[in-house]
């Protein structure tokens, strides 16, 4: 049993946590939270045990009547890898705390690539991450990037891609963030810093990105090119080698889905905990070949697609199963793939 | 048994095909169907047995290959008590058939008040819907009020009730309402219709109410004032009259919940289906008295808050139980009722 | 001629000094600005001289070949009274800098009422201004709300006012605020400080008001009760004695206008600066009385409903003209009035 | 002097009828209304002559106290040519009226390319219109498009353009359209017809176009690759050759401008009537060259980047000025080009 830690019981913590205890080969040791908060009463109600992740703050918890397991030290210690899951920036912060208690450690997109050994993406390059101490999950657009060029590189080569990911400004609760009423180039100089971000994971695919806000909040949606090596007669051999892939779910025209509103209300419907999408969303309809070019548009679920990547990613460092196992596994367990 | 037909298998029908099947005296004997979407899909794949609801369209449920228990005429004629939740002004038009097999039904509130024998909310007036055989379930809003509105009548008299309510645009995944970037007095002429619908449960209670439309998606949200007969000293009394009441959820300050968005991220974190909040949210730190008026805000999930009241009125109608125990049933069933 | 000097140029500031510039009675002698960006430009493309807010900066100016006519300091010495429309909270840290010159200031609603002698608003207490050496003109909402009280009052008495005011998220160019898809109560706890801010007008008024935020760029939206003392037995009455207000505009009913958006397109097609719109805009159709009760609907443009405020509040502070003068003045030379 | 007929006083229409008052060589013959809204309201008090476009409704503009011209036909016979501006498809139906007084006819981009002779860009293909009975003025996105391809295409040739066009919901008054919160792939199949429609003034060119919409209103936003045929090695020379162009505005990275509110903003500062941008808003920084990819992003005013095509489009039906000569009148009478 691989004895998981989860730093940071956030947005990605908690669903990490939650994707680790559907694990036969995991046990959750337990979650460190730096409020006592009502997700704190949550992790606590599931039996997941609570640390502190400030030692200055035990005593809020103890005054609001929630039983810690320790501090997050000893949680670190405990376990034989950590998942951190905190804001940006902090992931850094807490690297020295993991290399104390040599425990390898895992971090969130928000980190910086220079932070770490390797970044990660389980389709794109599981194999890299075993054995190194730090490793970062790529953030959500660049995991949904790299599990679509993955298969387009392997089949047909890719010459270049250009992409234009419009981003939602914020995640539902974040009320704090905008625009309401505005389309931002974001960032407004070009290209923008997905690309290399997908070059973590793939150092030799030509790809420029573009970036924008929007005031939107579910998913983000990319619209892709990809001028191909060796492009296909016609786009419906790019939809069987795409529909073979598990973390890639083509929308069925049938469907009738227009966007992020009506995918979530399918997740919904098949009884996806949190409504969550775990795998990118491309739309059939949309996959088109134009000459050498293919165009599709995806859409991506910032708050859940990297979290079977989480999954993986501590078997990889691990060296607990290979590629396909373990794949396999986190989506056997958590149900990732739809009909 | 209960033997219990859906007609109308979208956003209220799904919810209340599901709890129907939770009730321990009640049958799911079908849902009826327009169309051979991704809904009936699932609706096959949980097992529930479709019934084409147009039966010009029997050909395409085969053609997409779904496989259909019959019509909806077959339906009624099996069901003890039919929910009809169609859109508006369908329900109507189904009356006849119901009529036809002499089986009681349910309409929702976007049916006139003019077409049933008795509107219907439980905890407001439960009772009346005994015998009747069509019976009105009040809009999500009307379901709002009524609630809140029945305990501050019976501890306090109320002399009279003004309340503005923000409405929400339009549905998640109903991409094709606005507004986008604005603030819309719906409808300008005041008072508006939810006060003459809250008189369709208290006849007498003295209430006028404006609505407005902005652009969010998630909730409704109430600003409540109610000039009281009998005001207590204190709001901390009025909030725990509320507190007693299981399908009102006060929102503790602990909770640092700001608005709709956080409401659903922690009905997700305690598990619930769909991020479903079928009770009112209520702010506690916004229960107040200033001298005879109480003041308040409230959050309603339009998409789930009359569910339970579905489910009660089945009852109801059919005199199987008094109001006590099915609201009780139908909410430890549910899980209605939030820490 | 009263020399006015504009401290703050940004959304209120610049609009105060386009407004002064076409007083006959007073003289812009100069706006101060922090930055040299696109608004420092334009002011001295429009023969604004443009002072230096923050001496460490000239040089900014300079590099950037952007002309200043000094520095604030001197601006606020050669004026015989200064507007200060800086961001909340610097109008209090200016306040030394005025009294040292010993130049009257006027200070905007984002500013504390213990700062300053008097609040004002032209409508509701001109005359309490005269001889303050600090007087605050009220924020937009206040203005809204005085604006409307007022009259109300004089002719009927106010026995309870209680206000929903559903507040625009942020300006049109604040991408960084939200919420995007929420509607927030703001603040939670009632009674909200907007009552209290109206008392500074109005000492003797009872006056409850609630606060909500939503995704919305354009406009404030008032939902408003008023129990009279001596109620008229029709609307029509009411509706005539707000017509007489000139900075109360009555949407009329054929306009077809049904929110902010097609009151700005109103505003643009009558050739409005910025398709301001400096009055309470209030739905004729929502005037309406039930009882003791008068209820509407009015929207406030926050970005421009102050600026004869303003004016009038130089006039009012040098005791230059009476309320009646001045108002008549503002209105006629800014076109204040809409048919 | 060219008499011109304005047919549709809406969003374009009345642009265009503004526009066309400014003109040295032209005289407003009148507008044509359906109904006696406020805008019909304004055109009289601004002096233009107002006819009725349904002859049905005439009583109800004398109902109104609207005093009119006479009926569309009337109009349309005194013209030298008429601007079709009413809604999608109406143009259409109005062709035989134009064709029965044997008037030339501009129509706006709602309408097909199949309708006309001829469609138009001033900058694109200014010569074509000469005499043709039937243009279309092409849609504001469109334009936008030709006005940014052509110096390209003359420069550096296009081997391939590829461009997402993220569009805004509906226009600011547009309260019915949406979304609210989401990101719409649309048209969901590609690439989108606007590639096409592109080709319409430009036939040769390789374009791909992919759409989206978004709950914006102010402005469409363009995410701009064009592989090039001869690359410039440095962005600078790029950014001087749109430079040069009087209907390309680039955005100077000092202005601080992150998106449309910021943009609407500057236009509000320099005067422009109802904020209107009549240029293409290119980010400066945005302006990139990898490899031979041409990147860039630009902001379309999709109420009012057709309006100055609209004028030229007159002079080069009636062959009354060439393009150069054309497009210089319009932009020094309109104040097109910006600092
Ligand atoms: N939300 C997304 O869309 C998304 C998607 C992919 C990757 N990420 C990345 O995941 C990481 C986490 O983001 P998130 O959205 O889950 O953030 P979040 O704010 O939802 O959660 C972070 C959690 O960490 C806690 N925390 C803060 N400081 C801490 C500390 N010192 N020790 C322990 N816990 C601490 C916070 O209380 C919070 O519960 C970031 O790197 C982010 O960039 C986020
Ligand atoms: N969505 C809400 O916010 C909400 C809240 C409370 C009450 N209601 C009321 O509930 C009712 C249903 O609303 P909804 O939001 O669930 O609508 P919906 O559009 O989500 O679902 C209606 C369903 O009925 C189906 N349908 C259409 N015609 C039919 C027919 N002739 N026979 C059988 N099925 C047919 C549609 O295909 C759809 O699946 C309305 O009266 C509405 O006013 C809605
Ligand atoms: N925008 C509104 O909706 C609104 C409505 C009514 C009242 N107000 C109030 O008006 C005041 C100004 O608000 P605003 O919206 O115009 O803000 P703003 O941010 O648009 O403008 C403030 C300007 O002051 C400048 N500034 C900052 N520090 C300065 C300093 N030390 N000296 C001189 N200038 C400085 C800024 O550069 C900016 O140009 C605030 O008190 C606000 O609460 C705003
Ligand atoms: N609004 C935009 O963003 C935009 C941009 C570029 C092009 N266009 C195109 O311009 C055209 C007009 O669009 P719009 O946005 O100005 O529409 P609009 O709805 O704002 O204006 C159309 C006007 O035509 C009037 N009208 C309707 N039927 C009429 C008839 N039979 N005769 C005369 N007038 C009639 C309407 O009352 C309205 O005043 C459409 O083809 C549209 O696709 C619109």
């Amino acid at each position: 049993m691989i004895r998981v830690a989860v730093n940071g019981y956030g947005t990605i913590g908690k669903r990490v946590a939650d994707a680790v205890t559907l694990q036969p080969d995991m046990e959750l040791v337990g979650v460190a939270k730096t409020r006592p908060n009502h997700e704190a009463e949550t992790a606590v109600r599931k039996g997941y045990p609570l640390y502190a992740a400030i030692e200055d703050r035990v005593h809020l918890f103890e005054e609001a009547g929630i039983e810690l397991a320790g501090t997050v030290e000893e949680l670190v210690e405990a376990a034989d890898v950590v998942v951190d899951a905190c804001p940006s920036g902090i992931g850094a912060e807490n690297k020295a705390m993991y290399e104390a208690y040599d425990t390898p450690a895992l971090y969130q997109g928000g980190e910086s690539a220079d932070l770490v050994d390797v970044s990660f993406n389980a389709r794109g390059n599981y194999d890299e991450a075993e054995g190194a101490d730090h490793v970062r999950v790529v953030s959500c657009n660049t995991t949904g990037l790299s599990r679509l060029l993955a298969p387009v590189e392997e089949a047909y080569g890719v010459e270049k891609a250009r992409v234009t990911l419009v981003r939602r400004g914020g995640d539902p609760g974040q009320t704090g963030r905008g625009p309401i009423n505005d389309i931002l180039p974001n960032p407004v100089t070009l290209p923008s810093h997905h690309g290399p971000d997908v070059n973590t994971i793939f150092p030799d695919l030509d790809i420029d990105t573009l970036g924008m806000k929007v005031p939107a909040t579910l998913m983000h949606t990319h619209s892709v090119n990809v001028t191909l090596e060796d492009a296909p007669d016609a786009a419906d051999e790019v939809r069987d080698l795409l529909a073979e892939e598990s973390r890639l779910f083509l929308i069925p025209e049938r469907h009738d889905i227009d966007g992020a509103g009506k995918l979530k209300e399918y997740a919904y419907d098949i009884g996806r905990p949190r409504g969550d999408l775990w795998e990118n969303c491309i739309w059939e309809e949309s996959v088109s070949i134009e000459g050498d070019d293919l165009y599709l548009f995806q859409a991506i679920h910032q708050e859940s697609d990297v979290v079977p990547e989480n999954v993986d990613a501590i078997r990889a460092v691990l060296g607990e199963a290979d590629r396909g196992e373990s794949m396999a596994r986190t989506d056997e367990t958590m149900g990732v793939g739809l009909p």
